[in-house]
């Protein structure tokens, strides 16, 4: 596997069974997706917590109820088998992991597909930032906060955030670089003092890895893709399906085309 | 005096003396400017120091040698008289504070007008932020800093920063407004812990007045257009005007106008 496969040919991988892990660095400069299906009677509570909280939220694109398309984000996309993980939810509990949901498949599903930190991350590292969890190679250290999202129909809940240390200067090019891309999660939501947004210890996050803060470096954080995960997790519908962590949808989307200018 | 003067009237009554005092909260919505006027043979060092100091130094007009007008920043201008007070400084050192410059002229004057925070004030106000030296009605707190300025032919320093300071939310909230205002000053170039840019005090500003810093806040640091005022007084030129502090050249060009976007 190289970083030069083009997404199609990367999907094509995925889906023959020859690629299952995760997606992180591969098809650079490309935009990679969180995923979530609902049946479609959640679908439209779904959307409206997406539409009333897009920094964690960001929605690029949708399906029609039962179809596995969306080609606005990427062409003959079948969702069904071009991840290469998928956790099965029933009642808010994982019930399987798998590489392949055809046998899950129903006639109501809907997927949403929304924007994802990879794309930012490579505006950072682009800009000649240290992104921390890159340089460290472990996951990005998420915290649950106190940060309430705006509740939409069944779906409610606070806003995971993910971090990233930097120098000060570095923290306020962050925040011109990120602020062109609104629909990866935008603008960093907070930084400096982790007790302000609930977070106790900065070395235990609650998702992803812990990773190093240097002197003289303010913690920077962005609101999450984790955040609709935990709203799932208290709506508890019967059914769902999202990817497993790190085991993206490569769209065909350049991630400079996110770029609201 | 109303703030429903246009910026002609006022400059009309400044030019009268009817007004001698700080033109702060006048003429809102229009650019106002600090001013450093040198003899010929400083002009192209002071020139290139702007050039090379975009940040502290935002040039937004320059006279011809002898010239007091600017027409692209003000019709009918009379630098000689246009502005409520003007310091005389001979070698660096301040020899007298007048109301009007005309005894002073000389034909190898040149003007330079720089961008001021009034602007980007303005637009941190008009986004519902409160500007803490506006609500407490003193002068912003302006710091020394161990950042250096790029030296250019004869004037070099360091970096003179004016200090707001804001929740976290809105201290981003900040950077995005007044990254669109790249000429009065932009972004912040620090926020967070001021010893790391050599201030040892930040209850004791080096110009200007303290403000409160409430709890949760982190102080936010603008390049600051005093800055270039503490590098005549290194490079000492044999003669130079300035305006005084907060006595500003009132301009025809709104504030909006400066926005990149």
């Amino acid at each position: 596997m190289t970083t030069e496969l083009t997404p199609a040919a990367l999907r094509q991988r995925i889906r023959s069974g020859e690629h299952t892990t995760n997606t992180s660095g591969l098809c650079n400069g490309f935009v990679q997706c969180n995923m979530v299906i609902l049946p479609k009677d959640w679908a439209t509570d779904f959307l409206k917590f997406c539409q009333a909280n897009p920094k964690p939220c960001p929605l690029l694109g949708m399906s029609e109820a039962g179809s596995w398309e969306i080609p606005e984000l990427a062409a003959n996309l079948d969702v069904r088998s071009d991840l290469p993980s998928y956790k099965i939810f029933e009642d808010g509990q994982v019930v399987n992991e798998v590489t392949d949901i055809a046998d899950y498949w129903r006639d109501d599903l809907v997927t949403f597909m929304l924007g994802c930190s990879f794309s930012f991350e490579e505006a950072l590292i682009a800009d000649g930032l240290e992104v921390r969890n890159i340089a460290e190679d472990v996951n990005v250290p998420m915290y649950r906060t106190n940060i309430p999202c705006r509740t939409a129909g069944r779906f409610s809940g606070t806003t995971v955030v993910s971090m990233r240390p930097f120098q000060a200067a570095d923290a306020i090019r962050s925040v011109q670089i990120c602020t062109r891309f609104p629909s990866v999660h935008g603008a960093p939501i907070h930084l400096g003092d982790p007790e302000l947004i609930g977070i106790e210890d900065i070395n235990k996050p609650d998702f992803g890895d812990a990773v190093s803060i240097h002197e003289g470096e303010l913690p920077v954080f962005w609101a999450c893709g984790v955040t609709p995960q935990v709203a799932l997790e208290h709506a508890k519908p019967p059914f769902c399906i999202t990817h497993s962590p790190g085991c993206m949808l490569v769209t065909d989307i350049r991630n400079s085309k996110l770029a609201i200018m």
